[in-house]
């Protein structure tokens, strides 16, 4: 018994995601909307702004009647009155007339620029002088400079930061149609794992699992469901995982790395309906015996139970099938962080290492420093700040390399 | 009139934080601690784990016992039971003896590591070989290897992620002290200004920063609190920010970039007891006109009433000042991505600029693009993914300069 399944290409597995339904969607009021994702393309249906607006408190000229001003010979304007903010200006300004204006304020119809106000001099209440040229145009945002009435502004699967949220109150959006947030069912497994109100007895270990991928789910856009800590018996798992479906859109089952439990997880997919095994174990380290089932049209995950290996195949395989089904489009940019490797590490060809780095800034440029220990261990994750990947065909990077750290 | 006020170096601006009192504290369930900020510092009362656990499923054995062993030359153990998941094996084993036992499962006495199921072959119940060496700690995480009792593991003022969760899980509490959310007012100003839901007439605008701020208000870790949109008015504005100043530990107000309106704000400020101007002007662009006060024990601030200067002062000035009464350590870190930026940039001395960039990875390295537009365009922000900083003492950044971008 060398080898206990043939494992799947991660690349492979990503592709799997486009095989689960998006979630459904509803409409939420703006102010809830930071962190969805958009379930409808957002045309304009204004101008914004939709008028000309003053970006300086000033006076609203005509460019042509300051041209060439300076302090040595200052042009002099007539004012003609003052904008006032939020009504449209009765009258116009014609050459050599001006009106005072505050950033904001509307340009009145025949004025095309703002003086600002350092550049002028008040001389009485019905003329100024000013020291400086303007081109049309400036200190002012043009009608429709902002957006033009009919242009897409935002996307179906955008996720929505606070400036999507300013652009849709601009709009007028006070609700907005969003995909729901999917709910994920947790179970956690195994003979050994307390519920954490407990004191663990001989051989025992409280459960780290269910806070870890609860608050993963979270991150991830989406809702965790526990259903707490499962014993390895088959009749109980099977119970559990038709409940947890019945309640979620995706299951993860941790725990279950022996063989044995490992057997469990794959004869309670079978007994499901419409259930296949897509994937039985991940050509990466650590979470090789991860397996990816469908079930009806849900994901249904078989998680490794040590609490490194669990965090890291969520952050790297399963989070891609939760922002998927939370709707998310694959164009969403996501930021890793260029760093440079601080030694050397070796990896095993043939498979995917994902190491644990802590982030050093030196000299202004990110050392990735390698924590290491074991995948059982949890603290190595509360030290590291992210993860790098050393990848199928290379036998391990060299100290000063390049790499690209995925931020957890 | 060249200028308004004297402004204040960011730095300066900056070390007023410390003057200001984190927010109180609670304890709240692990469950609702994702993001939240631990109060306490917290020392381990117990070893993790507390006994030695194997991290494979194999046989547990005594590392000599196996010395030497090859496919060629094999081991050959008497197996002495099987270890029971979450109990203590009730026999020990000597020189030449294993016991069956999974991952998770407690060494019995006299094991010290234990042998791959891969690496062995049953040759009856009781009889296996195995084909490989082991060293004395393979395969098992020794008891306190993870956390060792009386260990300071997390410290206050530490952001709680999941991996955090996680170990507080393995620690038994159920419960975490935290500091409490600030609530923190949020105040739009603008007779030009009108709610989301109403249709802008001539010279209207709807309101933007009070979506915008609520939103990084919210992704700082405190609670938004909107007071609506305040007419350009002492009287209204007074009574406004008395009431915001009763409910909030924080007071934004946007708008009043226009003399007139900055001259409300002051007044308010002077009429609010025991209150004191800090700032009033900093040496930053887009976001100079910028207010700070100090009213009783809490910060005031005027912002600017642009969209993209309100967000970009937010980012840069008033978050800091957001985490720091949320209790956030200033040892935790903050991950900027470093870039090169794709084209030449002008600045002025005498004032830090802070530049919108879209980031856009070619050929593994990332490019920081300029994305150019006037502060009052919100599409700007929505086109970016993060800020760079133009130092006070450059006239501006060559193109491939390395650059620092503050994502948002």
């Amino acid at each position: 018994m060398k080898e206990f399944f043939n494992v799947t290409d991660l690349q492979q597995v990503l592709g799997y995601a486009a095989e689960f339904p998006r979630a459904g969607t509803e409409k939420i009021p703006l102010t809830d909307a930071l962190g969805r994702v958009l379930a409808q393309d957002i045309v304009s249906d204004i101008n914004l702004p939709d008028f000309t607006r003053a970006t300086m408190d000033g006076y609203a000229v005509r460019a042509a009647s300051v041209f060439g001003a300076s302090e040595a010979n200052p042009a002099y304007l007539t004012v003609k009155g003052t904008v006032r903010m939020g009504e449209s200006p009765e009258f116009s300004i014609a050459p050599g007339e001006c009106a005072r204006i505050s950033t904001g304020g509307m340009l009145p119809p025949g004025s095309d620029s703002v003086v600002m106000i350092e550049h002028s001099q008040v001389l009485d209440t019905a003329l100024i002088e000013v020291y400086r040229s303007l081109a049309p145009g400036q200190h002012v945002i043009e009608a429709g400079e902002d957006i033009r009435k009919g242009e897409r502004i935002l996307f179906k699967g955008q996720g929505i930061r606070p400036q999507e949220s300013g652009l849709l109150a601009a709009m007028g959006k006070e609700r907005v149609e969003v995909y729901k947030k999917p709910v994920i069912a947790i179970v956690s497994t195994g003979d050994e794992v307390i519920p954490v109100s407990e004191s663990p007895g001989p051989g025992q270990i409280r459960d780290i699992n269910t806070y870890t991928l609860s608050d993963l789910v979270r991150e991830a856009g989406a809702i965790p469901i526990s259903f707490g800590i499962i014993r390895d018996n088959y009749d109980m798992l099977l119970k559990t995982c038709r409940e947890a479906l019945a309640r979620s859109d995706m299951i993860l089952v941790s725990g279950g790395s022996s063989v044995g439990v490992r057997d469990f997880t794959v004869e309670v997919i079978a007994a499901l309906p419409d259930s296949g095994i897509l994937v039985h174990g991940i050509s990466i380290s650590p979470g090789k015996p991860t397996i990816l089932a469908k079930v009806g049209n849900k994901a249904f995950w078989g998680l490794p139970g040590h609490a490194v290996s669990a965090m890291v195949v969520f952050s790297v395989v399963v989070k891609p099938f939760v922002t998927h089904i939370c709707g998310m489009d694959n164009r969403q940019k996501v930021f890793n962080i260029p760093a440079r490797l601080s030694r050397n590490v070796s990896s095993s060809q043939g498979r995917t290492d994902y190491i644990r780095v802590k982030l050093v800034e030196k000299e202004g440029e990110f050392w990735a420093e390698p924590v290491l220990g074991k995948s059982g261990l949890i603290h190595t994750m509360v030290k590291s700040d992210g993860l790098i990947a050393i990848g199928l065909n290379t036998e391990g990077l060299d100290k000063g390399s390049e790499v690209s750290v995925i931020p957890f």
